[in-house]
């Protein structure tokens, strides 16, 4: 059998029945007293391209990614360890390219630098938590809430593929994606589940629905979403990924709600439904090998 | 300005002269209290060749060269976390690569995997040191002393490119690296510098040298060295990489001393000597982009 043919999320089910692997699908890995390490990659030709891609722009993209899954564990970011591989580029484009890896504020305090044929930025980042959420808490009866509006990013990459002038907004959202941490240190100290959306709010809720053994339903009305998306593209928003906001489960007393947008609640049961109008909408995510 | 120009330690100079970054070279980032957290990333095309690695040893050897960096810091492992860049391959080979990631017996706790013409193997290890000799600490007077062969690895590797036979302990020193964690547990608690030898001895210990401001004076002849390397190539063996041993420099009254290889001294001054009868010979070191 094909990877493309198992998915990744079959793979990482594969590898934990057979004890390879164990929380590989989670934000981060925790150790000892609340210590946090998570490690993201972005390659060339994957999940960018150096003709529409700024060396800045992409060493900001691969720390925020990064601080976004921190945000996610709750955790304060302590420091940046960077594996660079890199044809024989300009030495000012490597240094723009860790302008842009500081620019968040948090040191590059590790790591090394590889000659290859293509460019791939493989960032650790490691942080300290005094409460990790995880995605096992959730329960009937919960709040769902969002902390920003979906689907810009990848209609902004779709309107710089498709060289759409007038997009800067979705464009921005594409290359420079938010960390949310100072929503995180808000909702990490009460929520029963948080993660940041990276899949599609479809995929990423499901992961929830999963762990927590409950169902979730998705107000797809109630969702905030990026401006204009719909010019640049007609997939339906939940399936959209690369936003990098957080999504939380929260006790229906939880006054933390108010500071956000509540898009859904958490009911017996399994699975996600997304809803317009009392109606049932397909569901659909992102997955790296399904095709 | 090109990389190649400047080479790959010009380039952590420079990052850390314009704080961009800093103790890029060492072996690991340190955080709290004795939190170690090492990352290294094995490219194809550049560390391996899919046509002469198998997927397990692949998986080994990923793990084996952060397990070595955590043995450098003096860290016990506590997990390992894997991003896997992979193009659409069989699910039986990306399995064969984890049970190779866990085969020394230490869990993948967390990564991703995701699809990509080229398999890049990038690994974080993590591990907790009650002390980290670090690189800074060498004196003159002390002895500096290493844990076993080498060049056997860069010589497996020649032997693998062209198709030599009956140098199957040689390929297997390439295709499965030591990490030398026991030696570590005895060597860390009192070194005064401690690293592994990734880049071959000469460019290693001049790291030790240019952090500890002292010179280190190498006798070639009392190196240990793995059998018939000559046979398979000319470089000197203290410019071949890979090896994966380590080098301390110890006080000249540390006991410790006998349980390994002395292969020479700290001294007052600066950069490496490497001496043969008393002969100086000139030096040279790997660098990833120099030419």
């Amino acid at each position: 059998m094909r990877l493309s043919e198992l998915g990744e999320f079959g793979l990482l089910r594969e590898l934990e029945r057979r004890g390879l692997a164990h929380g590989i699908g989670d934000d981060a890995a925790v150790f000892g007293d609340g210590f946090v390490v998570t490690q993201d990659a972005l390659a060339e030709g994957v999940h960018f391209r150096l003709e529409t891609t700024s060396w800045r722009d992409l060493g900001y993209k691969a720390a925020a990614v990064n601080l976004s899954d921190l945000a996610a564990m709750g955790a304060e970011p302590a420091g940046l360890l960077v594996s660079l591989t890199v044809p024989d580029v300009r030495v000012e484009d490597v240094l723009d390219l860790y302008r842009g890896l500081t620019e968040p504020g948090f040191a590059v305090v590790g790591g090394d630098t590889t000659q290859a044929e293509r460019v791939t930025v493989a960032v650790t980042a490691v942080g300290e938590s005094a409460r990790v959420p995880g995605r096992a808490g959730a329960k009937p009866g919960d709040f769902l809430v969002v902390t920003g509006p979906l689907g810009g990013s990848a209609a902004g990459l779709r309107a710089l593929e498709q060289g759409l002038d007038g997009f800067d907004d979705l464009v921005e959202r594409h290359r420079r994606p938010p960390y949310r941490l100072d929503a995180a240190r808000r909702l990490a100290p009460t929520a029963h589940a948080l993660l940041d959306l990276s899949d599609g709010i479809a995929s990423d809720a499901e992961r929830i629905a999963e762990r927590s053994s409950c169902r979730l339903v998705i107000d797809v009305d109630a969702v905030p979403r990026a401006p204009r998306i719909e010019e640049v593209g007609d997939d339906p928003f939940w399936t959209l990924g690369e936003d990098y906001e957080l999504l939380a489960a929260l006790a229906p007393d939880d006054p933390v709600q108010e500071d956000f947008t509540v898009v859904g609640r958490c009911e017996a049961g399994e699975g996600v439904e997304l809803r317009r109008d009392g109606e049932l909408l397909e569901l659909a995510g992102w997955d790296h090998f399904r095709v």
